[in-house]
């Protein structure tokens, strides 16, 4: 489906072209042409690949999708997949791919499996018409600029997940709760490393448009480049930094149900034995040795109960000092 | 086993060789031998030294097998190990080897201990005349492809068997399943690392295709290989994020054992103490004392008795109230 | 907030500059304008852009923060961002960014979010006018000293806290401190990521000013950057070897508290044998055979409460000789 | 002790040496000198060094045994140092050492604490003249390629020892074979980390042997040292999936440690409320109560002795139908 | 405190020097003083630092101390920094520092907190004129030598420390003894990650010594870095090994006291059963029902503790036969 097809000249919109009549914008000087494409059919594509001639196997990857994020050199253009998460309405995790081809004179995005769009990012762009007028590069700057933005929300997101978790550790829990802590823990820990999967890949060829042999349609844009660099950084830090909290969550999380057996070891072994004291006195006196001479006291009953109250209270006393009460 | 042997020129078949005609069609202009072997015996492998110029160890290499997977430069021809990975029909894995010999003019596949067979990327390759005459490397790139691709259905497998894992460690499990559980784990785990030790040796071998000082006789095909090094990337990191997680559920299972351990210990204190109050005022009713009025009441034992039930029922409450029964 | 601004001319201080005649200053020979700036506001730095002619993006990022650690050339200046942290007065870690533009003629710092001042960086340089004089690039090395310096005490704090961790674990425990220790044991893994996060990444830019191709404006001054960087390599490795000491600790806790375990256990079987014996006994003369001789001893009652002494008190001695109680 | 020393010429073997006569032969075109050595004393070696004009601190490390596994250059000659891992008759590790240095026209192996000898590496290489004449980098490759080839069998021992703990671990186990299984791995891991010390720092020397600027006097043998690179790498690689493999396995040992635990628990709980149901009983009817009718019933003992096993059998029953029992 | 201070001419002593006296004999053709501190006062350094033009940087962390292990390049010469670590009598562990300035003419080496002196190191170079004509650096390199060979015996220290624990772990432990087991474990990790802190900073600058670009002062005498390289090498790589192998006893111990735990619950529980037979039958001979004929039988009361003995023997022996008690 086509989403937007317009040319650019020196940094100002041009026209919008209809995508048939694109060969007679393609050759304008300090121009190029940026369509955008969302889920397009073979036909749309093959359209595309023979307006910009594009490498048969780049449109291979973006028609099949479920490549790695990439930016790959064809002679002087280049081919990206990027991917994109996101929350739907009940918080589970959604992978989509932007999939970008660029060459001097034109910018391609075809986006697949994403529900937000990218509009906004053309809008800034014919904002700001002094950096539009570096062409179909500063697009694609835009473009990436804006996928690795969206990936500090969900960050974010599973940040605070991971407090809130480290909050449910800690505090005295049930044993309904100790169970959760550990499936959202796991869970956390897979989300985690789903989403290092499809940011970190991007690292490297993201480092290579900021230095050395910079492919030649970027050239002169290293520093905004470097700017993307350093978020996706970012986000890949903070991603590792996460997971090996979540492993430590996970070990400590184990030595805090050790530690409620040990209490409720504890609590069981102290009521046993606030029975066990009541339970042997009682043995004692129903003996039947014949010469028992408490037995035949007026108030020897009471006086055996008193003493096995009295018993129980001394010990639920240091139990309870102890700390196993 | 000679399985196959054909002439190819300019990305048309010529002919159908007979293995002892090779030298009539070895060096005609743009054109190559393609010849499939299958475990083959010394014999046919000498014949193909002989034909081909082989190097010797890699002779020796293709026969003996057992080798890691690799790419070999041997003067302007390539030696290159693949292993194949396949499930038999009870579900064990097998590994076998498809070793490939390429030169200029010829290229050589010889496949040993695999079910299935590359007959389709024959086909494939005959069906498409304008990559075939890019010469042997092709024939080698589709080779590669289809070995690599192979992997993707057993990842996915495995991938299958983590999810249905993790549901079975959060489920609510006996102890025979929790044994289980740790078997199949450990197994996963197990094969996971067999996988990576046959996957990811050819990572660095297969991107010294993609760039740099390109063999002579691939050079041209990098952006071809790059899509392979891109499929085996994915495949080696996803393999990398499975074992982590694999390590993650083992210790999570541990969790889930000790929590059950806890769930154990506090129904049998609970119905320890359900058996200990009853057992405590029978033992005290018990007991000889002369003067214990109670012992006199007309409905005195009935009189304990619903006492003891009253307290056990109090207790059972309080028990399931706090979700230890 | 301006804080500062000054102009110097071969190591001695010129003249404080109102920001309004910093072009007046800016073109002497020799010389260098050093302006500090305190959360300024967009007003101020595009005062500064325009003055020094600041590259956008950089200004973007001193603006916006939460950048990570880095130093970046554009053209012949340098932008770096510093991660300052402190302890405020109830000991929680607070993170505040110092941002340094420097070019041949200026030197343009920028805090946000730090409560400690820079001024004595100003001081202690204008005190050395032999090293003053080598112009923009000591001051720049003076301030990231300085920043690096400062980690030192957090460091410091971070390990005397390790060490009082290890003598808690290791200490005759209550459950109580035993819940606290692991408390503590993640807060401080969960900080020595953080500072890792803060203070490592400036490793590879910094390296870069110690050898290789060095920026213009640093050329000469390899000497001191090195320096800057041996300490901040002490840091970052001295916090991984702690990292790593902090994961053993939590593991050790975990066999202390399964050793705790271990002891409750011993004790409250020990217990409940002390009690079991005397119940079992008196159960015994508690039967109503007809042919009991002891029943009818006079002192029979009296030897049955001694053989039961008696044998508590072995088992107590075996218990405690056994180390169980 | 010397074992051997010989002259060979264009790859055919010239005579055997007197090592005082080693002169004589040392410079005859396209010849070289192969002594092997065992176990020599210092005379011996000083003799060498003086016939081949051996480096000082090469012949001291040979000497002194100890070193890292290593492959150096001296000016156009090498000395390498390589550890040969063997078994003794009671299963014990040896590790030997092997010494070898290679010039052009002298190769010189002297080996130390070795129970099998290369004896048959020489006749190998005397069997096959054509690759003999490539000279003394040959031999040294022969050499190279024994000393790897016997790590082989020993990993394999390790590897079936591996596979018999893991059988062992899922067997059900008594705990007598539950810490045998612990220090077994535990003996396991560390001979694999051992073993990883004495193969590993042999890569990077020898990935140098395969590209790169290649020492003058192995030129022309790439093939042939990559081919034990690939060997070692095997190796390498393998210990390092099995070192993994022990470290799951000793995590998995754990998990079902504690699954037993749970087994006792539940057995035991079971136990303790069969023999608690009749106590309490017995204890009811044990009181004193005046009016207890069941007590004067004919059958009364009989009857509550039937309630009790029908109790004890329903109970038995639940236990065994949820696998506590 | 001046320790000693000399001339070298090739290779021989010339002359005891008073430090006033060094620029007498600074600038002789083919010689070099060599000046050894110990501790030395700012006033000492001065001297030096004007007598050999040392760099101001280098002198202030000669000064200040506390640095990483590294060797810098400051023009034509070096500065190195060398921790040293002993045990003092009471096995507790010291770091000093060496740190060693070398130029082409002289020699100047300053050690801290060092209790072992390095005269030997003199004795030696001035024993081997041969090696000591090699001039400055010859004596750099000893000096690192005889740092890096006093690192052995503290490895081997520790290495038996580990081998104690590893029989301590294996061997059948009381609880006190599993506790100091663990307390120990955790101390031996402990100092490897401080030794290897103090030593594996050191590789990197040492193997720019052995290749590349060799600073000038220290050319020709590559061979003699490479070996100290060498053992550098070993001892860190000792070190790692150590390190993983304590981690994996840290939980082979923690499976250890799971182990022990279980033993502990068999042997509570046996014991419970042996008591709770016996208690359980008097029960049912204490309770009052009119008839039981049991009661009234001569030698019932025999024949009823009988059964119980006999009940206990046959429990106890089948217990036995378990292994629970």
């Amino acid at each position: 489906m086509l989403v937007n097809c317009a040319a650019y000249q020196n940094g100002r919109k041009l026209a919008d072209v209809h995508i048939d009549d694109i060969n007679a914008y393609r050759d304008l000087p300090d121009s190029f042409i940026w369509v955008a494409l969302k889920e397009p059919g073979p036909g749309e594509l093959a359209h595309m690949t023979h307006q910009f001639g594009l490498h048969e196997l780049a449109v291979e990857d973006a028609q099949h999708g479920h490549q790695r994020p990439k930016i790959e050199e064809y002679g002087d253009s280049l081919f990206a997949v990027f991917h994109t998460v996101e929350f739907d309405e009940e918080g589970e995790v959604l992978v989509g791919e932007m999939n970008v081809f660029v060459g001097r004179n034109y910018v391609l995005s075809v986006r697949n499996r994403t529900t937000q769009g990218f509009q906004e990012v053309r809008k800034r762009c014919e904002r700001e018409p002094h950096l539009l007028q570096e062409g179909s590069a500063f697009v694609f700057y835009a473009l990436m600029d804006q996928v690795v933005d969206r990936y500090f929300p969900i960050l974010e997101t599973l940040g605070t997940e991971l407090e809130e978790l480290e909050d449910r550790i800690f505090a005295k829990a049930s044993l309904a709760s100790s169970r959760a802590i550990i499936e959202d823990l796991y869970s956390l820990k897979r989300r985690l490393v789903m989403l290092y999967q499809h940011t970190a890949p991007l690292m490297e060829p993201l480092a290579k448009l900021t230095g050395g042999r910079i492919p030649q349609v970027c050239s002169g844009m290293q520093h905004y480049f470097r700017d993307v660099y350093d978020h996706l950084q970012r986000i890949v830090k903070t991603i590792e930094g996460r997971r090996e909290m979540v492993v430590t969550a996970i070990q400590v999380n184990l030595g805090m149900i050790s530690l409620a057996e040990n209490e409720v070891t504890k609590r069981l072994g102290s009521f046993a034995a606030l029975f066990a004291i009541p339970t042997m006195i009682a043995g004692i006196y129903g003996m039947n040795f014949a010469n028992m001479p408490e037995l035949h006291l007026k108030y020897g009953f009471y006086g055996c109960i008193a003493v096995m109250v009295a018993a129980d209270l001394a010990l639920w006393w240091r139990f309870k000092r102890a700390g196993w009460l």
